[in-house]
C-alpha cells in the first residue's frame, strides 16, 4: 500500500488486525534500518503500565531503533501477566525487525485491566514478513485510534531530512510529561544530549500544553527516532520544524477530543513567568464552566475571570491590571455594551476559539490548547464499557 | 410567615424580592438581637468580589450580628462602583437593623461583571419594616438559591442550644477554604477562639470536601454566628452537631449539583496521612472520566486508578498495594469475574454511589463528596446567559 504522507529515509514497518476488538488496524512497528539517536518523555502517573516501564528502559542510553504499539487494550494494571505480555511483545518484534529488544519502545492504549489476548497478539506476530517493507505511516497512526474519530500525521522538511510525526488521543488527555502517544520519526542527523535538550523543549510547549478533560492517562509515551540517514541539519531550523508538526499533531487531537465541536487556544501573555503563565492558562483551558461557554458560543468573560482568580496562590494578579478578550473584542476591563458582546459571541461561533488573558505583570508568556465540553463526551464516556 | 426549621433565640429577619431577575425572593438578613460570636472564611480567589472584602473585614474581630445577601447577582468585577454599592447594602441593613455597619457581613451570587439595579435596591431597602420579626430561616435559604432546584437547609439541638445551617450552591464548586454560600445561627454560648477552631475543623472536612465541576467561585463565603443566649453547651457535642448539619448541607449541594442525577462519596483510607488522602480523594471526586463513568453506572475501576495515578507526586502510591472498592464490591485487586462486575454496576445504579479506594500505606483518611457529570450539566451551562 502506498502512503501519502511523506516517510523519512531508512524506517521499515509493519501495521495489521491482531482482532483485540474489530476487524481495524490495532497494530503497528516502526523500525529504523540503522540506529538511531531516540528521546522519549512518558506519563508520570502512579499507574502507569509495564509498556511505559520496558520504553522507559529502552530509551534511557539515548539510542533505540524504533516502536510497536497494540491499541484498543492499554495493558495496564494486569499484574505479572501483563509483566510478561508486554516483554514477549518486545522481543518477538524486535526479533522480526532483527535488531535487539533493548532498541524497541513499546506502547499500548484502550481499555484498563485486560489482559492481551496473547493466542491472537502470538498468531499476528508469528505471521510477520521476513523483512518489513518501507514504513507507512498514515497506516500506522491509523492503527493507534481508539476513539479517535480520524488519524493525525503532520510532515515537514528541514533541509534535505524529513520529519514525520504520528500521534492518537481524544481523552484522559492532560499530559504530565507527555501526551497519550506520539511518535516523530526523522532522518536528520542530530546528536544525543541535543535531540533531547530540543524534544523536551517542544513537548512542553505543545504536547504538555495540551488539555481535553484533565484526566492523565497511564499510558503517555513520546518519542522521536534520528536516524541521521540524511545528514546534519540546522539545529534551529530543525526545532522549528519539530515544533511546528508537534503543535499540529496538538491541534489535531485538540479538535477531535472526546465529544469536541471547537478547538480552544487560551493565549496568557503578560506573566510574572512562562510558568504562572502555564498554570492560568490551564485553569483556564480545564475550566468545564469555559468549555461549556465556549460550546455554548457565550463570550460569558466571568467564568474567565473565575478561572483565573482560582489560581490563588499568584498573589501578584489583580483585577485591576487583567484584560481579558475574546478573539480580537476586548470583554474586560472594556464596556460590556451589547455590540461588545456581539462581536465577541460572533467570534465564539467558528470552530477556533481564541480567549487571551494578559495579567499586565511582565514577559511570562504560554498558550494552552483544549476543546469545548459538549453532551457528546458525556455520551461517549457514559457509555463506554469496561 | 411561619418557618418549619428551627430557628435559634435571637435571630431576626427579613426576605424578599428586589426584582434581580424574576418575582422569586432574591435578598435576605438575618441578625442576632445581642452581640453574637463569629467565625467566617472565604474563597482565596484573586477575583473575590466587594461582599467578601467587606464581610472579611466585618468578621475580622471575631463578633458580628449577621450577614445580608443578594442572589442573582455576585457583584463581582464591576469596578468602583460595585465597591459602593456592597458597602451601600451593608450600612443600610445595618441602619435598619438597627446594629452598626461594621457587624453585618454582605454576600452575593450569581452573574458575575453586571452593578446591581440600585434604584430596585434601593426602593426594597426604604421599604425594610422599622423592627425585623423572628427570622424565617426556611425562606432565607430559599431567598438564596440561583440554579438551586430546591433551598438547603438542616438543623441540630446541643443541649439546649439550636444550632442552624443555610446553605445554596449547585456549580462553580470546588471551595477554596469555604463553599459558595453557607450561613451557620446558634444560641449555644461559644467563646472565640473556640469557635474559629471548631468551624474551620468541620468546614475542611465538609465543605472543603465537596466538589462539583473543580471551579471555585469568586464569592464563596461561610460563617457560624453564636449569640450565646441558650447558654454554654458541650464542646464536642457542639463540634459533633457542627459537623452534622453542615455535612447534610453539603450533601444536598452535591445531589443537587448542576444536572446531577447522583451523589458520589469518595472514600479514601490507608493514606500516609489526612493530606494526601484529601488529594486522592479530590482526584477521583473531579474526574470527569469517573464522574461520567458514575453517571453510565458503569463499574470502570480502570478510571479510578488512572485519577489515583494521575497524583504523581506520591511516590509512596504504589498499584500493588492499592484497593478499589465500589459500595462494598472489591474490584481493584479481586478478580473481575462478570458477577463481581454485575454486583458492583447494581451499587453504582442507585443515588449515591460510594467509591472507596484504600491505598495501604499508613492512617491518613478523607472522604470527598461530589457527583455524575451529565449532558444536565452541558445544557445548564452551555445556554446560561451572560
Amino acid at each position: 500500500m502506498s502512503s501519502n504522507t511523506p516517510v523519512p529515509a531508512g524506517f521499515r514497518g509493519v501495521a495489521g488486525n491482531i482482532g483485540i476488538k474489530d476487524p481495524n488496524d490495532d497494530f503497528f512497528a516502526v523500525v529504523s534500518e540503522v540506529p538511531a539517536h531516540v528521546s522519549a518523555v512518558f506519563t508520570r502517573s502512579r499507574f502507569a503500565g509495564p509498556s511505559v516501564l520496558l520504553s522507559r528502559r529502552a530509551a534511557a542510553d539515548g539510542r533505540a531503533r524504533g516502536v510497536t504499539v497494540i491499541a484498543r487494550n492499554a495493558n495496564v494494571a494486569t499484574g505479572g501477566t501483563g509483566d510478561e505480555n508486554a516483554r514477549e511483545l518486545q522481543e518477538r518484534v524486535a526479533e522480526a525487525a532483527g535488531v535487539g529488544s533493548d532498541e524497541i519502545l513499546v506502547a499500548s492504549t484502550g481499555v484498563i485491566g485486560r489482559p492481551y489476548p496473547m493466542d491472537k497478539v502470538r498468531a499476528h506476530l508469528d505471521a510477520l514478513p521476513e523483512e518489513f517493507p518501507p514504513a507507512d505511516l498514515d497506516r500506522a497512526a491509523a492503527a493507534m485510534m481508539t476513539t479517535d474519530t480520524h488519524p493525525k500525521i503532520a510532515s515537514a522538511k528541514v533541509g534535505n531530512a524529513t520529519l514525520t510525526g504520528i500521534a492518537k488521543g481524544v481523552g484522559m488527555i492532560e499530559p504530565d510529561m507527555a501526551t497519550m502517544l506520539a511518535w516523530f520519526f526523522t532522518d536528520a542527523d542530530i546528536e544525543q544530549p541535543l535531540l533531547d535538550e530540543v524534544f523536551r523543549r517542544v513537548v512542553d510547549r505543545t504536547f504538555n500544553a495540551l488539555s481535553i478533560d484533565g484526566d492523565t492517562s497511564t499510558s503517555d509515551s513520546a518519542a522521536i527516532f534520528a536516524n541521521g540517514l540524511a545528514g546534519a541539519v540546522d539545529t534551529a531550523g530543525f526545532e522549528a520544524a519539530l515544533f511546528e508538526v508537534a503543535l499540529a499533531l496538538v491541534r489535531m487531537i485538540a479538535s477531535d477530543g472526546e465529544g469536541a465541536s471547537k478547538l480552544l487556544e487560551v493565549r496568557v501573555t503578560g506573566a510574572r513567568d512562562d510558568l504562572q503563565a502555564k498554570r492560568v492558562a490551564k485553569a483556564i483551558v480545564n475550566s468545564p464552566l469555559v468549555k461549556t461557554a465556549v460550546h455554548g458560543a457565550d463570550p460569558n468573560w466571568g467564568r474567565v475571570a473565575m478561572a483565573v482568580g482560582k489560581c490563588s496562590e499568584e498573589t501578584d494578579i489583580l483585577p485591576e491590571r487583567t484584560r481579558i478578550l475574546f478573539g480580537d473584542v476586548e470583554t474586560y476591563p472594556a464596556e460590556n455594551t451589547d455590540e461588545v458582546l456581539a462581536r465577541a459571541a460572533e467570534h465564539m461561533k467558528g470552530d477556533e476559539v481564541v480567549i487571551s488573558v494578559d495579567l499586565g505583570v511582565s514577559e511570562g508568556v504560554f498558550t494552552a490548547y483544549g476543546c469545548d465540553l459538549t453532551e457528546g463526551y458525556i455520551r461517549i464516556n457514559a457509555d463506554y464499557t469496561t
